[in-house]
């Protein structure tokens, strides 16, 4: 195949063409050998050939998330779908649910909540806090009437990591639903569905596993599936049970799937294998996490999560007295690296963050944090 | 960046790598230029980079589409997507809509009315008819408590292409909304959104625009915005207004968006400039679509679409007595052309299709015609 219009393609190349090291939030960096099968001649989402590549991804899915009883399901959209899914096919109409809020995204939860016309009751922690069991224990002794509970596994905006296991067991024991958040985390933190009791956990591409944006994964437990058999008005496009039965009858999605998007997580869940599986994979967002916390502190600078709870795949870094964030991540740019800003209310001028999620090399972070002492350093001088 | 695990990416670039020339009904063999971009590393969405593409392009569809009044946006999910927000955003709770069906996907739009709670009054015709203006006229008088009127542009299962303009014209006679389901036919087929007064017009990137699939796109009256305003409800994901609000201040979409999705389409529609404008644009696709009938029909076969509404991007072509379509389909695989099975019911077995979309050369159009020629003719012989 021959370019004709090479000019079409080089215009918009100039604009997104790579000029950064990145440290984002997500989309993230993505391996290259991801990249080259993202450029792959498109066919019928109905061929054999996609029918292989999709349920291949399913059972790897299943694998790394642990997913003894229920569903991997894959959605044509970004995370945010799956969270809409989980109220229409799990909450009753009007139907109350307890909402745990640690930063921007556990917000979103509490909005996605009520404008499906279900009511939040709200256990709100200020920015850098995780969840605590007794709190969650409490609120649910406080509201008997929940459905479920909505935990940010990782709230991508503080950096914290919430102890998902202990949570769930709470709300367990409360016998409510659970329903996790995991996009920032899926893929850089351990998730365990069946055995931590999840009833809906979800994921996206362009986060942990390092694949552009345009596809959310899905993990669904039996229960959750009883009721969303019976839930009225599911809509279409976030209807739980037909995408299980076109799951199993045409091996794929109900309505078009990103194709690209799936092969490149497929090839990501390959690599992982290749590593070693998945514990050797999560060692190496440890490891990242690590040593990016460290160089921070040797910096001097504090980092926004409470100790014990700091989130294995972005920090959030207070910024030095009188110094924004934008500042620090303009600063960063100038010299080649794109980290993230500060974002939520409250700590958006106060805080910028750095993504350990995709494609990085340890030398990579190490320069990263080299530049950002010396830009510190610059802007404490002039301030 | 050089490959670690080369492996990974061939194993399942030798499942999904190119075997055959594209006659599909989607997704459809795409540009070369457009594949080209679709391997750029990634980068945040929130940075300038991807605002510029993202603003580019929906300045350029405006422009394709004829949006004088109004807005176009872009949806991460498939065109289906937008079908279920012209419902939730633009009819009551409990409201009635006028689903005209003439094959698969007008059925599919009486789904989303009623999986979202919402009436659907039907007027359906047989495969191969289009919708008729005086029909829809009467269907009007009779039932003058419907919101909204939805037609099928393009019936993707029968090859028909309904007269849009003259139905658009009667529902506005009457005072209601027009909702377009124009999947396979945007890019294709002409499309003036403000000046036949549609009110929703939605279509996907792995048709006619000939880009992988992920992405939607969707043009909305400023009727439909304002009764969207007031909307109650309406879910978090398919929040019409809430995208236009993000769109106005962060020049990008609400929750993450298919990168890689909108670089392709912003180089199709440079493509597309290049070539001479939307009017040569659309004139090969009436060229390709006139050589594809014409051979069909000088191989002996005859075609689904009454007469005067053929469709301009896919054609269904009924099969000789005694040979069902699933061979001939298998056949042309064996042969190293992948056209489209049969699709919807009564016609699955008596129909293949043949698609017009994305990218291919007049040359291929001939050598397909010659192979289904000597298909056909194989097996009327073992017939």
């Amino acid at each position: 195949m021959q370019m004709q219009f090479e000019d079409a393609y080089k215009e918009v190349y100039e604009i997104v063409k790579p000029k950064y090291k990145l440290f984002t939030a997500g989309p993230v960096a993505c391996f290259p050998e991801v990249l080259e099968i993202m450029k792959v001649q498109m066919f019928s989402h109905r061929a054999k050939e996609y029918k292989i590549v999709h349920m291949d991804t399913v059972e790897r899915l299943k694998k790394f998330l642990e997913v003894e009883k229920g569903e991997v399901l894959l959605f044509p959209s970004s995370g945010t779908g799956i969270m809409e899914a989980s109220i229409r096919n799990g909450v009753s109409k009007g139907g109350k649910v307890l909402v745990t809020i640690i930063g921007a995204f556990g917000k979103r939860y509490k909005e996605v909540v009520e404008s499906n016309g279900r009511k939040a009751v709200v256990l709100e922690y200020e920015p850098g806090k995780a969840v605590k069991p007794e709190d969650l224990d409490e609120a649910l002794k406080k509201n008997p009437d929940v459905e479920a509970v909505t935990i940010t596994y990782n709230e991508t905006s503080t950096g914290v990591l919430n102890p998902l296991p202990e949570l769930a067991k709470v709300a367990k024991e409360h016998d409510k639903l659970v329903f996790v958040d995991a996009v920032s985390a899926m893929g850089g933190a351990d998730i365990k569905v069946t055995k931590w009791g999840i009833d809906v956990v979800f994921g996206s591409s362009q986060k942990a596993f390092g694949v552009p944006p345009g596809l959310a994964i899905g993990a669904f437990s039996e229960e959750f599936i009883e009721i969303a058999n019976k839930a009225e008005e599911k809509g279409w496009y976030f209807d739980v049970p037909k995408y299980i039965k076109y799951q199993y009858k045409k091996q794929g999605t109900p309505s078009t799937p990103p194709m690209p998007q799936v092969f490149g997580l497929n090839v990501v869940l390959r690599i992982i294998e290749k590593m070693g599986g998945k514990e050797e994979w999560l060692k190496m967002y440890q490891k990242r996490a690590e040593i990016i916390r460290n160089g921070v502190r040797e910096i001097g600078l504090e980092i926004l999560a409470e100790p014990g709870y700091e989130s294995p795949t972005i920090t959030a870094v207070l910024t030095p007295e009188g110094i924004k964030g934008d500042v620090i991540y303009e600063e960063m740019r100038k010299r080649g690296f794109e980290i993230a800003k500060g974002y939520g209310e409250g700590i958006k001028e106060k805080t910028f963050r750095i993504g350990h999620m995709g494609y990085m090399t340890f030398e990579d972070i190490e320069e990263m944090l080299q530049n950002l002492k010396e830009v510190i350093e610059d802007l404490k001088k002039k301030a």
